[in-house]
């Protein structure tokens, strides 16, 4: 057989097909998603999800000059194999090869970068204003998912876009089976509309689309209107002036295609709203959609396997085991997520303290402000919150919390490089971010124990303390039980360098965070001395000034960004008592950094042991050359 | 006539008042408002319209026990002449007095502190659970206006509250008479329920207020509910699981006082809607709210007078100009603003560029990316924005505008210390959370002519700029017309300090921003170099490591924190360099500031130019020593 979708290398080849065998492709391009993740890792059940939405998208409307806006975008994987990028999909999320996200620099298709949530209506109405200022009949349209749909930012773009005269479509991707537990009361009403409509949907489906004389259809509508003496629409998103169609079922093609069709030629901001299974098409997907949401390498036939030995113990799993502990003895303590209770480590602290567990949904900004309020009445709220996702509550978390001063613990889990999900996912900014707040704290354990023990220390405070963690594994230090703090604000000479004599000789490694190991394997080789420094602010700027004055150079590590990150700290510091010291700042330059390998990622990025130990060398030879010969260790 | 005001020092003292008597009450305290306001200056037509709510609030409620949110918060003037704060309103937003804003720290009766908008849902609902929790029975309201429920947050908050188990009263205090156009659909769905259903309030707090009997009237309605299939209630806010009940006259106390009762004894989500008007009460601010919403001092009698001598020229007015300049030049240009379009200068370029100018509402995250949309397609957006408020659309800065490196002109209005409005709104911490980013660019002009000249700098790149600028008038440079352009990342050395051989010597000033002119006055005495860095990203290193051979010692100064700000970007930039030169950062010191006149906090802050000639003597007094005897102005 013929296949479908080999011919495919473009959405026009596409529109070329009679929609008879759109069914067919439908079944040949999931067939190759679920094959192909399964070769590489990424996120699978949102992509069988959108399998019959993208075909008929694609088929409806003429791509790349309409424009499709992804939200979140994880769920582009269908997308991408039909505008070209098929025979790449092998590389995916690998170093050089396909994002996992849309990008516009990887296809004239991919109109918007996504992979933070909620962003979609906001960029597809400003590119439909674009087309309508440059007189272009071009259509845009935002594919948002449902959770993505509960962040404000959504609210806002829809509150905008429903008074906006252009041509803006937005469809709710209504995951109607998710497992996860609906947040929120747009979730409650949006289960409500389904299941109060979804078998009445082409009655629903003919009256709002098939307006082919709008202004008859008008006159009508306001007389009514005048009749009952104010508008009642019928759903929530009517009243935000959309003209709201659906639900219909996202993977019927013949529900699909004709509706889009006619949604096509409607002018004014529309609203379709498709209901799709995650999952869809794998049973063992569609049995446990959370499972395969993001999975690593298996074989479809037999699905996800857990591994014979256990794999190391995550900084991730570490904050939940904290949380559980640290909520055991404190009965203030209350955990918060922003739809992040997986990812977050919150499972088990959901399970057995469920009265103090909030998923406050995608909703990062209510997020901090709700936990300054119930630190103002004396609770402990922990926030559990990705590195890159607290930008999405940036002003919250200066207003709210640092300028009131009050003890919120914010847990920072993905800070630094992130590997497979790239640049958007980053946790590169936020010591920079951060320090600059007054009255903020920032603790960088240098490994699982010290996470544990940095995280009580946070929890001991009564002003704001993040502590920031990164992704995966670290080196798998034995984690102490109980709940030992470190002292707040104190850093740790971890390797002395050895000198002949008292002069100020040699160079001193200042490391915060998990880089410690790799510079203490560059100190072996370097006979330098290395600090654990473990709080980016407070500076322990008596250790600081010790170390600078008993040796030549200084230098700095951290995964994180260069420009006024924990190393401009110290510098800032040293100014501050007046010492002048050659200096050396070693962390994330100022780009963007690409997904792919984590290790590897370090390692350009001249982070990993040769890297510090070459970047030493090279900037202080002679001080380096001149311990050469005194090189032992010295516990 | 004994005075009822004089003689209520706490709200339990206004409790004790007979209900006839609050009218009475109501009048003195507006007249006091505004014979207050009309001496210190302040916010007033909002809290004209806040007279009879507060009364009724603090007469139902047990205040401090019962806690009230104030959104936005410059409405709360009633709210502090009744709790105790009477006297001190002579003091209002000068150094050491009162705030212009709830402050934590200035009375146990404001319990959250505010000015940005759209928080006070999420902070009162923490507190409501944290009630809950502890099994205290106090209730929390939050008061919020019709223009922040348009941002994002508001709505993350309903879409929590409405589904929690708790006893939270929202009230939202729609200004019906404001004469700013509505925007967006909210403003408008809210418009259609005030005409549909003002008359009709007594009927519809009946309905919703007087359930005696909840779980009878629980079942009833659920056999409703279930006879219909699906619930369809009258209001968004229902739709969001809230009571809703309103609107009433916000101005009524024999409406607001039984209705507030009422509430007080339901159970769960309950939202109030209140209309009232700005500046009621006082027929200049009725008929000019927005004239009236900030004024300065003025004669109440008379009203406010337009000073005989035009004021200097401020920034805004300098961007307002350059806007609608560069508008006339490049078709591409839209402007854009998140509901700030007197104080971010918009009002001619609206007048003139209707189709391209958007006010978006409060909702600064969907304004960055609604930006980037158009940017997407060819538009050169110019978001205009404060500095503290881009912290609330900072993920999208990041992520959207910035990862995607899009031309998106940043007009950064309120850079620095803004004096009256104090901590929450100074624009502290932008160089520094925005350095850290990738592909952006930061502009600091010096002075007005700069500042035009920079905007259309920054308008001819192709990725994003920010162009800081304070809130005022600068030094007064005369501003020259045409749109000229200065050099991308290159600044200009101002004074050159005389010396008398060819040796590295003296002191080198390097200015960011309008803090050029306080250090050039002090290098006059210092006999010291002064560059006039314009950009703090991209550096001018080029010229930074010539100044760095030529002097012995280095000062960076600027508007902005010193923790990761310009300053430490001097100092990336000389260990990126591998030169090792003394350096003293000045700039905002690592701690909120205080409201109050912004010269003086500036010299608080040791930044005007005797304060800065004291830290370079101090810090370098030998290098300054030196060249004194050579004091001459080269120009």
């Amino acid at each position: 057989m013929a296949s479908l979708l080999q011919a495919i290398n473009d959405p026009a080849e596409l529109r070329k097909l009679p929609r008879t065998q759109l069914k067919a492709l439908a079944d040949e391009l999931r067939a190759f998603v679920l094959d192909s993740v399964s070769r590489t890792g990424g996120h699978l059940s949102s992509n069988l999800g959108t399998v019959e939405l993208t075909i008929a998208l694609h088929y409806v409307f003429n791509t790349p000059y309409d424009r499709l806006v992804w939200d979140v975008g994880h769920q582009t994987y269908p997308h991408k194999i039909l505008t070209g990028r098929r025979e790449r999909m092998a590389t995916l999320r690998q170093l050089g090869g396909l994002s996992g996200f849309p990008q516009r620099t990887e296809s004239g298709y991919d109109a918007f970068g996504t992979a933070h949530s909620s962003t979609s209506i906001s960029a597809a109405l400003g590119m439909a204003l674009a087309a309508k200022r440059k007189g272009e009949n071009r259509k845009a349209v935002a594919i948002i998912g449902d959770g993505a749909m509960s962040a404000g930012m959504a609210f806002e773009a829809l509150n905008n876009a429903g008074v906006a005269d252009c041509d803006l479509l937005v469809i709710l991707n209504d995951n109607d089976m998710s497992i996860s537990p609906p947040v929120g009361a747009l979730n409650r009403y949006l289960a409500q509309l389904m299941s109060g409509q979804f078998y009445a949907a082409a009655k629903n489906v003919g009256k709002n689309v098939l307006r082919v004389a709008p202004p008859l259809f008008e006159l009508a509508k306001r007389l009514e209107e005048q009749a009952k003496g104010m508008i009642v629409p019928a759903t929530l998103f009517e009243k935000f002036g959309f003209n709201y169609i659906g639900p219909i079922d996202g993977h019927d093609l013949d529900s699909l295609v004709p509706t889009l069709e006619n949604i096509r030629h409607l002018a004014g901001p529309q609203f379709l709203h498709v209901v799709t299974r995650k999952g869809q098409g794998y049973k063992l997907a569609e049995a446990d959609p959370v499972a395969y949401h993001g999975p690593g390498k298996f074989d479809p036939a037999v699905g996800i396997v857990k591994p014979a030995k256990a794999p190391k113990q995550t900084f991730t799993q570490v904050f939940g085991q904290w949380l559980c502990d640290m909520a055991e003895r404190d009965q203030r303590l209350v955990g918060i997520t922003p739809a992040m209770r997986e990812g977050s480590g919150l499972v088990e602290f959901e399970q057995r303290f469920p009265e103090r567990y909030f998923d406050v949904g995608i909703a990062e900004q209510h997020a901090v402000t709700f936990a300054a309020g119930l630190a103002c009445e004396g609770m402990k709220p922990v926030v559990a919150i990705y590195s890159t996702f607290l930008q999405r509550a940036y002003d919250q978390f200066v207003h709210d919390v640092a300028l009131q001063n009050l003890p919120v613990v914010f847990a920072l889990d993905r800070a630094g490089i992130v590997g497979a999900d790239g640049p958007t996912h980053a946790g590169a900014y936020d010591i920079a971010f951060m320090r600059c707040i007054p009255n903020v704290s920032i603790a960088c354990p240098a490994d699982e124990n010290e996470c544990r023990q940095l995280l009580t220390s946070a929890f001991e405070q009564d002003h704001p303390v993040a502590v920031r963690y990164p992704r995966g594994a670290g080196v798998g230090a034995a984690v102490a039980p109980g709940l030992q703090a470190l002292p707040f604000g104190k850093g740790e000479i971890r390797r002395a360098r050895t000198a002949p004599d008292a002069q100020p000789r040699g160079v001193a490694i200042l490391a915060f965070g998990t880089l410690l190991y790799p510079a203490l394997a560059a100190a072996e080789r370097l006979n330098a001395t290395v600090v654990n420094m473990r709080w980016a602010k407070p500076l322990d700027t008596a250790l600081l000034l010790e170390v600078a004055a008993r040796h030549e150079a200084l230098v700095t590590v951290e995964e994180g960004c260069i420009a006024g990150g924990a190393g401009s700290a110290v510098a800032e510091a040293l100014q501050a008592a007046g010492m002048v010291k050659p200096l050396l700042h070693l962390g994330l330059r100022d780009e963007f950094i690409e997904h792919g390998d984590p290790a590897k990622l370090l390692a350009l990025q001249g982070l990993d042991a040769a890297g510090i130990e070459a970047s030493v060398r090279r900037r202080f030879a002679e001080a380096v050359e001149r311990l050469q010969p005194a090189l032992k260790i010295v516990s």
